[in-house]
């Protein structure tokens, strides 16, 4: 159980991605039936997700004062589940990761179907292939499922997630990039933070539910004192369990951000508190299966998982200071997510 | 030179995609200075390109009676490049392609940049990286640019693009697992021909400047009846290119789509005349680079290339007869573009 969980709306949400899922089966049924596949996944990369920007889009929403029994927010929201999917399939082909929620990966799985069946060609070359494209379809349909809440202020939605994509696809560049250099500094660590995932997973969707509710620039702008530090807080309390957390619960294996050689903000910590010989043998470890434990043991003796949590701590501060200073039905809206970016365990 | 290029504005979409990237650099400056490199990048992908989806879409806005003196289309239609360019720079992951118009792909040319470098990491693995996101970026783009026109009909090219978008996509999938199969069907060839490339384009981006021009629902539909012929004759001449191309004039290696195993038309007319001896010969050829040559002897002795000319006549004769039918300033849009698809060398 997420803190917040209860916030979502999930069935409001689900439901909009399933009648937005059976347009797409009409409309696509000109391709015949091998089609039914790809659209079969791309149901399956939305299941069981926290639905953690629907909630903070609308938590946004009613900040702004946003009716809370109008269902459109609820389409338009779901919106963000679609290019969260899609980023999730193409960040696992990115990272070669095996498993996603506790199952296999998409990659991974089409290209078990591929083997089992005794397929031509090359059986992980095509379970990457069919990723790639089936994550351009969940890309391409953010916008449009955001457009068919059909809601007046959907322009103004709209510019948010074109900023909202660019910035995640940039932010994700930033992050492939960190991953080719020896070490990365806290600095640069805590900016892919930034924008790979506050202005993403919280800012960016508790601005546009605001922006739907039909708030002025002002309040706009304003929400990021907000969602920008809660959404630091989300991600590096990710940090600590992509190292730490229970795979029974993350549904990851455990260390993988170690055994992938993730230049985040954990590692960075443990850098800036390393002797010349420390590092060295971090450099070594960080990528490797053989790592993951030693890597653990560093990072909790260096002092470095404790400087995150006062990293996190430190935000979650910020966030509460920042809401003070909005308005009371602001308040009201968004002070329950607080501790979503916080106290989770997954 | 391609019989219509010089009806594409060149100028004017190359101006929309440059302002457009301008604007992105302004969004994406707070992301620093490396950020810069992933728009160079983006950049790159859409230069060079033939410009043929938003010709066809000037096309269908000017036979719907759209203002050839308006602006708006070019901005709008310059969408497409970036859908495009997405695209390309997916596929050519997909498909492990080195070359693209004469230059290396982007993963391979990151990758090089990679390896010249000595960064850490593996340095195939993050140029396909990099492909992946930027190919994001560019997607995400595509409706981007084309709201940025504003023209007031904006809301209805979005619905198109929004088919386009998700037929392409499926389209491609088709694709991949038609790979995986050991023989694909003329049927099968040509439904892939249809949805990877006719929709997309000719009949959407056609559609979707006649929508822009506020043409009504049945004229929309009744540009299939000339497009998609046109879409697929220009698609059927891209496989014949393909295996026969001249690579100084194509910018791809000769040969490539049989070195890549692709189940084109052309395979699939010469696996319906072979025997059984030939027919288990073209699959231990295919996906082979050995097995070009041969290849193309079988394809030309066999009558396939013959047969394919003559389906790419037969569309061009049933789009000229659609065309007919059409009002007169339709015909005199779209006629110039008849031989686009079925008489260029690139």
């Amino acid at each position: 159980m997420i803190p917040g969980e209860e916030l979502a709306r999930r069935d409001a949400v689900d439901a909009a991605l399933e009648a937005f899922v059976q347009e797409r089966r009409r409309d696509l049924e000109p391709l015949g039936p091998d089609a039914t596949a790809l659209l079969d996944l791309a149901r399956d990369a939305v299941a069981g997700g926290k639905r953690l920007r629907p909630t903070f889009c609308r938590a946004g929403w009613l900040a702004a004062g946003g009716d809370p029994d109008d269902g459109r927010i609820d389409v338009a929201a779901a919106g963000l589940e679609w290019l969260q999917a899609s980023a999730l399939v193409h960040d696992d082909v990115m990272d070669d990761s095996d498993v996603r929620r506790g199952r296999p990966s998409v990659h991974r799985a089409v290209e078990s179907t591929h083997r089992e069946g005794g397929w031509s060609g090359d059986a992980a070359a095509h379970g990457r292939a069919v990723a790639i494209v089936l994550g351009d379809l969940l890309l391409s349909w953010a916008d449009q499922q955001l457009r068919a809440s059909a809601l007046p202020t959907v322009g103004r939605g709209l510019d948010l997630l074109d900023l909202c994509r660019s910035e995640v696809a940039t932010g994700q560049y930033l992050d492939v990039l960190a991953q080719t250099r020896p070490e990365v500094g806290v600095e640069e660590a805590l900016r892919i933070v930034r924008f790979k995932a506050a202005t993403y997973t919280v800012e960016r969707p508790m601005q546009i539910g605001a922006a739907l509710a039909g708030a002025d620039d002002a309040f706009v702008d304003a929400l990021s004192s907000v969602a920008l530090p809660l959404g630091e807080a989300f991600q590096l309390r990710d940090d600590v369990l992509g190292v730490f957390g229970d795979p029974e619960v993350t549904g990851k294996p455990a260390g993988d951000d170690l055994r992938e050689g993730k230049r985040t903000v954990l590692v960075a910590r443990t850098v800036e508190r390393a002797g010349p010989q420390e590092r060295e043998q971090l450099r070594r470890l960080l990528g490797t299966r053989e790592g993951i434990a030693p890597l653990r043991d560093m990072i909790v003796r260096s002092g470095a998982l404790a400087a995150v949590e006062k990293d996190i701590a430190d935000r979650e501060q910020a966030a509460r200071d920042a809401l003070d200073l909005l308005p009371q039905a602001a308040r009201a809206a968004i002070e329950p997510l607080l501790l979503v970016g916080t106290r989770r365990s997954r």
